[in-house]
């Protein structure tokens, strides 16, 4: 294959675009697309007489069923415009959605005319070929090794995070079968029960091809897990930042782990896990003895965008395994933020150096004068991802892919041997036995938790990745465009005025400087020392911004929401609560604060001209906003059989 | 909502055709979808000023991006054509696929561009209904009550199956986190520890709102396997036919079953599982004082289409209620005949007795003098579908959808509140309250195994459903044509005179006749008495007839295969082997039957012309094909330097 050109990409170039600025080329392709395929239809066997003629064609019922198909298209079409999301404008900052890649969706629809099925190989020869260079693609620009490791597709990221925890989880319990089975367990003599407990991936990996020599490999597998079911007293503990994603919590239950031996790592103020607690955890787990099943981190949360310092908990890891001869498996959850790590590679795929990294990015003008990012701690993050077992990454999200497109990486691909399995129907040896690596290219549904799977997806991610490189010159454009205009935002929230209302006025607070383009705010009555109330009116703020008080095409602004509470990150958020203003007692009384959160991915306000005349109006609908819920409010109280106490001040 | 009006459906107007023959209308809809769409934008907050300008639009590297753009679409298109499968040709008769529904795909494209998340409500206002709304439709195609059950859209029929297993594992371990909290366990005091061990799904269901009334319902919840992790021996024993499909080994896997923990339950020598043995294994259970998990029926298997008793596994299961007072989960695994169901239901939605079925079929005229559909115990499988836990079924096999589109029905929807979960993120408390059901409409991703989710898939089904009511004049209609050319072609089958081929003679043996429209066959060199030789010479016609030996476009027939083999059927297939006229002695050696496969789905073929003018293509292609074969076998006989043995008769 010859290496692609990448011309110097223009970002507006991308995208349908918020006016539809691209409908002239984006209808163009779309019909290519069809005329594709129309015409490889008629082309195929030409021989072959037509089955359906022009005289049936004229049959009354014939276009009657036309007629009633183009009928359901219009109230389809009818029912999307009136209650959809428009998440391709500036004016939503909300979800994790922004608009997509037109190539992308392109390319989906392209080969959703010949629908492919990747669970196997013989009903998809092209997309699962897409697939697997889509997922060495990932594994790259994370630092994997291309020929080790192994990505594919899922249908999101909560599947690739279950796929995650199932390789540990069968990983982990291989020792124990080893150790168990007689013409094996002389493998492992030299091992302490508690180094059984917490033996590393890699070492336990190398045992396999030694167990297949001695053709037992099978037969102990059938002794892991896998056979035997779950001991969770043998799995031990799931580490899972306090802030867990609920998709953990789904994790534990479905894996037979059990909820209960989740072990929250708490987080720091800036709702990173905190390293020195789960240093602590961590150690007093082995001096008890315990197995550590596998540590979660989070690259990315999906509530503040915080990002955890993947490179200390590498360096914990080395520590137990140099002190204890012990170790654990690492997954990482990098659904949000893991496609950043493009914004750190140059054009051949290398990380650049932190130090050169400001001006490379300066110069090649993604990132100007006064704003930079990432973090020496986040960059040192990304850099250690390489490390990690596994790696969850939603192409759905920062890979400004359509829905539904996860994947997983995984850094050793010997591990799929440990569940793997086959469906003869979908069976073809002579495919299996040219394959040298562990992935079963005939059945990529035999080494994933899934079966059938839309190949359309793997066109969709492929040909974003041919035009946007896994790089600073690629996907790190539209990505630095997207932090580019969360730094102006945050800016002019910290830096605004008090907006009166009437007798009323209110501050915006800004959550601190996030790790990467998520940004939680609230807006605050002067005066108001009432927690509940704070929480109240911004409840309402987001009610008055979001699809929830009427239809969202008709609305000036859209964001999404939510709630910081004692349960998920403990006393974080009172350092928020505190600097909005709010007393500890308040925080106590409360323990959890309600915010409007916004992640920002749109590339059209990258232009500080565009962000500017966004920023006058966004000022204006948060003036706007804030007069209607002051009414609304008024009105609550000359309404005297109203039940709903006011959230903002009232005359006495 | 009006009902729609449901015309006297054309079969032919339905998909794009395998000449493209509604490639007019096909476009123009494209075409109005994308219209739709970019109007949309282009409406949205008109005052807004064009961020992208024409000036923009002019910029060197903005056109050199969309040239990038499309020649990586081309490239695409290349791919696509070179290797794509022509499901959509009745030349293609081999996996469950063929054409799709021109309104499925049309939906997708049409929502994709809104880009909608189906896990959340808020970022899915319009296809969260829609899904819904397509979940019911199945609900009460298959006869359960839609205030009672619910279904909804999963990424294939494996997780289907999985989120099957899910609930009834955990419904499972209620009755015994009851029976060990303080304040539930007199709920359950009447009970033996081996009733508790089987305890009816409705009948442990009915005690969660008693728990709810106490507040303890999540303590309780807790103590059930979701909170303390599975003990495979309170769980019991999976039931799964002993063809079980892969994903059921992967299920026992992943959520901490265990593989020896399924038991496999013998076919009978239609490949259905065999009743009376069923019967026996499950009183021995009962009778030793095991759990009984769940049991596993399958409703068309996807190597014959085999579709077991599901009247007489529900007669079990009563016998079981009366005699011990002891029950079990019953999930059926209907992703391949799921939709044939609508075959047997009228306008209305009610079952067509049996006796009227047959002139019903032929009074629409959906089944010709001579063939009707489905034998009466196939009948009585379906109509005996509304008694189960859970149905899986696959929209993209026989519900004509693009992939990658499966869906799980669940009989009673309070099992939700024991796999249930939320993030606080996509939390919404005003919208859950009012909200009556176990359903949280709010965040769809907190009651179903899955997450992020494209809501464009639910637009697919919702449309394709509206179009195609599920009944004999909708959907029974396009089964009905598979069904009608499963059964012309394997009386051709097996009225096919022996091919000659210069010396060789080559008969055609069919299996017995499939309970849907899965025909298996093989073709036998007469004289040939080594089933080795027979298996070899099947497995290279599949290649010659498959893209295993070059692009599947230039090939004349496709089909695909599979291995009946004693590990997964016992000695069924043996029936098969004798009579194709192996003796026993060589079933015993071999132990394994390769077979022809293919699903009969294309509708083209329905008319009997078409059918006879396709017959005699077929035949031709057999003799060359053949020709083929026996070529190359000879050349292998000359070639003395050959290690592989021929599998044809050669001169000595």
């Amino acid at each position: 294959m010859t290496k692609p050109f990448h011309p110097n990409l223009n970002i507006d170039a991308l995208f349908l675009g918020p006016k539809s600025e691209n409908a002239v080329f984006f209808r163009e392709m779309m019909d290519y697309a069809v005329s594709e395929h129309i015409h490889w239809r008629s082309g195929f066997h030409p021989e072959d007489s037509a089955l359906v003629t022009s005289v049936d064609r004229y049959e009354h019922n014939y276009r009657e069923t036309l007629y009633q198909t183009e009928g359901i298209l219009n109230q389809l079409s009818a029912k999307l415009k009136n209650t959809s999301i428009p998440f391709f404008s500036p004016r939503y900052l909300g979800h994790i959605s922004s608009d997509t890649l037109m190539v992308s969706n392109l390319a989906y629809v392209m080969a959703m005319m010949y629908n492919p099925n990747n669970c196997s190989y013989e009903s998809s020869p092209t997309t699962t070929e897409l697939e697997l260079e889509s997922g060495l693609d990932l594994c790259r620009m994370f630092g994997y090794d291309p020929q080790q490791s192994w990505g594919h597709i899922t249908s999101g990221g909560t599947v690739a995070n279950y796929e995650g925890l199932w390789v540990a989880r069968n990983v982990k319990t291989l020792p124990f079968a080893i150790s168990q089975h007689p013409k094996a367990k002389d493998l492992l003599n030299h091992k302490s029960p508690q180094q059984l407990r917490n033996m590393s991936t890699a070492e336990t990996l190398d045992l396999i091809s030694e167990l297949q020599q001695r053709g037992i490999f099978e037969e102990v597998r059938d002794m892991t897990c896998r056979g035997i079911g779950v001991k969770p007293e043998i799995l031990g503990k799931l580490l899972v930042p306090q802030s867990k994603h609920y998709s953990w919590m789904k994790a534990a239950d479905i894996f037979g782990i059990g909820q209960e031996n989740i072990i929250s790592l708490p987080v720091n103020e800036n709702y990173q896990t905190d390293i020195v607690q789960m240093r602590k955890i961590v150690f007093d787990l082995i001096e008890k003895g315990e197995s550590i099943l596998a540590m979660i981190a989070v690259v990315g949360t999906t509530e503040v965008g915080a990002i955890d310092q993947i490179d200390k908990v590498i360096a914990l890891r080395q520590e137990c395994e140099e002190l204890y001869g012990e170790s654990f498996y690492i997954h990482v959850d990098a659904a949000y933020a893991g496609y950043a790590c493009s914004m750190l590679l140059n054009e051949q795929g290398e990380f650049v150096e932190y130090d050169d990294l400001v001006n490379h990015h300066r110069t090649i003008g993604i990132m100007p004068e006064g704003i930079s990012w990432p973090k020496p701690e986040v960059y040192q993050s990304f850099k250690a991802l390489k490390e990690v077992d596994s790696i969850t990454v939603d192409p759905h999200k920062v890979g400004f892919i359509q829905y539904a497109a996860g994947a997983i990486c995984m850094k050793d691909k010997r591990i799929l041997d440990l569940i793997s399995s086959r469906a003869a129907y979908v069976f073809e040896e002579k495919n299996d036995n040219t394959n040298p690596s562990a992935i079963n290219r005939g059945i990529l549904g035999s080494s994933i938790m899934e079966g059938s799977k839309a190949g359309a997806t793997a066109a969709a991610l492929w040909a974003a990745h041919r035009l946007l490189p896994l790089n600073i010159n690629g996907y790190g454009k539209i990505i630095a465009a997207g932090i580019v205009t969360a730094h102006r935002l945050l800016d002019k929230l910290a830096n605004l005025a008090p907006i009166e209302v009437g007798m009323h006025r209110f501050e915006v607070h800004i959550m601190p400087f996030p790790d990467f383009h998520m940004i939680n705010f609230t807006f605050k009555e002067v005066g108001n020392e009432s927690l509940t109330r704070h929480n109240a009116l911004n409840k309402r703020l987001y009610e008055l911004c979001s699809y929830y008080t009427g239809r969202a095409y008709a609305n000036d602004f859209l964001t999404s929401s939510t709630i910081l509470d004692y349960k998920e990150y403990g006393d974080t958020p009172q350092h928020y609560a505190e600097k909005c203003g709010f007393s500890r007692s308040e925080w106590e009384k409360t323990r959890r604060i309600y915010v409007l959160r916004a992640a920002v991915m749109t590339s059209c306000l990258r232009n500080e001209e565009h962000f500017e005349e966004f920023w006058q109006k966004l000022q204006a609908i948060f003036v706007s906003k804030l007069n209607q819920l002051v009414d609304e409010e008024e009105k609550k109280v000359r309404r005297t059989t109203s039940i709903d106490k006011p959230f903002i001040a009232v005359r006495s």
